[in-house]
């Protein structure tokens, strides 16, 4: 009797691809840095005071994922930086980035150009977390008035990060928010998970992440 | 030549189980809502408003949507309104809520014993938008603290809405939020679309609200 062929996974052909951008980016020594959250948790704003300072002492591109606009795209290239805008609605893709999309925008990016390239994903909770798409570092970023329960209720992505942002920290005396038990949720979720508290409007955290982010990179 | 028989799109299977789900809330002359938000907008701090007050008046039940967790299922049980929670990751569409899900949900809850049912999807402003339930009606909820350019991000679920809620208004003074370019996303989006200004924690707009949903409500 012939053997039955079983398809692969719909995710093993984003894996393969994956894991070729994991290769171009050691050859390249380039640390690949994928910032998830949901819709507006901030994450332009971590970009816009990150890359001003970062790119003193390193190079730094971006590739925006959005599912249409090029509106952070141009918050970034008012930096200066060199960016990429990837609108998912073309590459049927819709709710989040996949492997094949970096690979395209990375091959519209200055070829040996840069050190940190930051991969913002679609603003979503839920699919990002599930592609693979090579990079170095993942990071999750929750603004603190999205509520205490989030790393609960979006388990996967809590575990698949290497870094939480808690965002917009400045307004934290105007919530009701209780942080302890989000830190606690968070916890529950991923026992040992770094979290940085950020606020792009009065510069907390800032100095934290960006040794962070240092800390990170490949020797050599 | 044998004809070729094409199978018909995946949303297709949904869409007959949500004409289904149509013809079971007009015979039974229920008002469905469905609900629709980016995480941690305020959905359920929505419902805590809502139901004490439309209770008085008529019946309510309510399906909770969510990869994860009862959280939200227990804040909404303590109001004493019946609900069932649909945990997605145990449906296979983990991003959003199906009809089949809802279909299965109402069989849990008193067979006539509400006449307002309010869905709330999973906390996403991507996929829910693409997955008709056979609602009656359907409702964003933004919140002033995710930024004014939403809309133009996510157009379908703005589209295809029938009442937005801008909610915690409360905390403009504290936010660089530009309302009046949020709500000219908006009507770029979708020009006759009603808005209305909300606060769980001031009570803004919960009148208002509330007569939006009896003037939609079925007659009889």
């Amino acid at each position: 009797m012939a053997r039955i062929k079983v398809l692969e996974k719909v995710l093993d052909a984003n894996d393969k691809i994956a894991a070729d951008n994991r290769r171009i980016f050691a050859d390249r020594r380039i640390t690949a840095v994928n910032l998830m959250s949901g819709p507006g948790a901030g994450k332009t704003s971590v970009l816009e005071q990150t890359l001003p300072r970062l790119a003193r002492k390193h190079p730094v591109a971006v590739i925006e994922g959005d599912i249409a606009t090029t509106a952070d795209a141009e918050r970034i290239a008012a930096l200066d930086v060199p960016v990429v805008q990837i609108n998912t609605d073309r590459l049927g893709g819709a709710c989040h980035l996949e492997a094949l999309g970096i690979q395209t925008a990375l091959a519209e990016l200055p070829p040996d150009g840069f050190r940190y390239l930051f991969i913002e994903n679609v603003g979503n909770l839920v699919c990002p977390a599930e592609f693979d798409l090579g990079e170095s570092l993942r990071v999750g970023v929750l603004s603190v008035t999205e509520g205490e329960d989030k790393p609960r209720k979006y388990p996967l992505l809590f575990r698949v990060i290497d870094l939480l942002l808690v965002t917009k920290v400045d307004l934290l005396p105007h919530l009701r928010l209780d942080l302890e038990r989000l830190l606690t949720n968070v916890r529950s979720v991923k026992a040992d998970l770094p979290v940085i508290r950020f606020s792009a409007v009065t510069g907390e955290g800032v100095d934290e992440w960006l040794a962070w982010l240092e800390g990170h990179a490949p020797a050599g």
